[in-house]
């Protein structure tokens, strides 16, 4: 019997890995909000820069009370839909199943634990650069990579644990490039190194990454949030070495002109995730006594950005 | 005789504070860039909420050459075109001549002292609401009362001197409340507490005082930002009380919904006053020892969004 996974929010993200693998044999099933009719009708198109594909028989829903129990159920929902999850994430999950977080920011694995007890959960950090252009049509720009850890409850490191390699080799098999991680929270806050700085401050100054890369006092400004970020996991226990700075602005400089996902639902009118992104990491920096003036500045800014924009 | 007045930069505010000076006696001769010859003809108009007046005889110039010496020689012009002053100010001060810096923001009376060696300067820290709204036509919308206080080159504080006394005696007969402060850099400071906060985000937000005020995030940033400021001037030797803080809350409160003059620039693609009202505050708070994130954060923004403004 081949993988069930049921894909909750089949968007840009979730539709592209849902496709990519079915195509490979996994049985998906693929929750939409706005597409699903279409999507039931003509399938997925995937436009891809690993090629395009085209899967003319998709099994789609409107309704989690629809779909069947799954062994995997992927949570690729925007978190600022989080709320929602008391109702989508139960009626979908085998007993024994397992949770994958494909969401970005910190302490969204906590919130799951809360509502599938007894479950395993994965975080999944996905690294790529995808939109969605047309009622079941996914452009895939770029990247793709994807990083797996297990979370538990006390926080402490997992290690390479068997559920991470059974699911890791489904997405290998699918051609998407997999790491498996010992540590959620490290990935986690890794991977805020990159979100905190790009996200928000390409919204409030209205830039793309490039832009932000080529003033001084703005490639300055990203820096020295990393370095803030750095220092929030370092007080939450998690070690991150210097060189992963240099590391993310030297990709960044290698990157096409990138609009931050957040600019994106910024542009579109849409909730930020402002709470994963900024107010969890805030939050827990504090509790453990670091201060993140920085970041903060950067919530406080974007709060009144997002409520406006949504007026 | 009546003290001669040379008011460099006769825009908003210092054509507003010369004829206003004029009115009562004074000798005051005006420097424009832009309507001189406007107001060579037909003198100023003035819209106030003092009481509307004309002056239909005003001694208007286009070059600093061209201007008796004075008295007292105000700085009117923003701080972005102080490197102009070089070739400005010496020509119309007298010997003996006062310097009133007339302009916002921290360490003006320093680079002043350089090119008006031996002479008194006096900072005076407007509190004004005025435009410009047509050719030698201004409108005064609210306050306008004035501080003034005397610059010493090693910093100390030189108390309420005769100077201060006599030139804040003609302002008073011109109807202008005028405070007489014991040190010029507490009252730089205090000045800085409000406009630190909400010049900068006024810009950066694209926000009047009172949207800044109504939310409650962004006016938790304008506080955490006063709080900065005052913890900076602690540093740099000078007390500003935790109930200042509070008092600016209130009047901020208080004001109709204010469009703060760093944003008025901006929206005319003019050079914003970064360097005197946050870069030279933050070089001297780091110089002091002390670090002010926010500070920094709001400076490196307000670069990017000036260097792209006028790009």
């Amino acid at each position: 019997m081949p993988t069930s996974y049921a894909i909750l929010g089949a968007g840009a993200l979730g539709g592209f890995y849902g496709a990519r693998l079915q195509r490979v044999g996994c049985d998906v099933h693929f929750l939409l909000r706005h597409d699903c009719e279409h999507v039931q009708r003509l399938g997925w198109r995937i436009d891809s820069k690993d090629g395009d594909f085209h899967l003319p028989v998709v099994h789609a829903y409107d309704r989690p009370q629809a779909m069947p129990p799954c062994d995997v159920v992927a949570i690729a929902l925007k978190s600022t839909q989080n709320h929602l999850l008391g109702q989508l994430l139960p009626p979908v999950l085998k007993p024994g199943g397992v949770v994958l977080v494909m969401q970005n920011g910190l302490g969204i694995e906590e919130e799951v634990a809360h509502l599938a007890p007894g479950h395993t959960i994965l975080g999944a950090l996905c690294f790529i650069a995808s939109n969605k252009i047309g009622p079941g049509h996914i452009h895939h720009l770029d990247y793709g990579q994807i990083k797996l850890a297990e979370y538990s409850a006390d926080g402490t490191a997992c290690g390479v644990t068997e559920t991470m390699r059974r699911i890791g080799a489904d997405f290998q098999r699918a051609g998407i490039p997999v790491e498996l991680a010992e540590d959620l929270r490290t990935a986690r806050w890794q991977k805020l190194v990159w979100n905190i700085p790009y996200n928000g401050l390409s919204v409030i100054l209205n830039a793309d990454t490039a832009e932000l890369m080529a003033h001084p006092e703005s490639r300055l400004l990203v820096e020295e949030l990393m370095r803030e970020v750095v220092a929030a996991a370092a007080a939450c226990g998690r070690t991150i070495d210097e060189s992963f700075i240099f590391k993310m602005l030297a990709t960044t400089d290698k990157m096409k002109p990138y609009r931050a996902s957040m600019k994106v639902d910024f542009d579109l009118r849409r909730p930020m995730e402002i709470e994963a992104i900024y107010g969890n990491p805030l939050r827990a920096a504090q509790s453990a006594g670091a201060t993140v003036p920085r970041i903060a500045t950067l919530y406080r800014q974007l709060k009144f950005l997002d409520a406006r924009n949504r007026a």
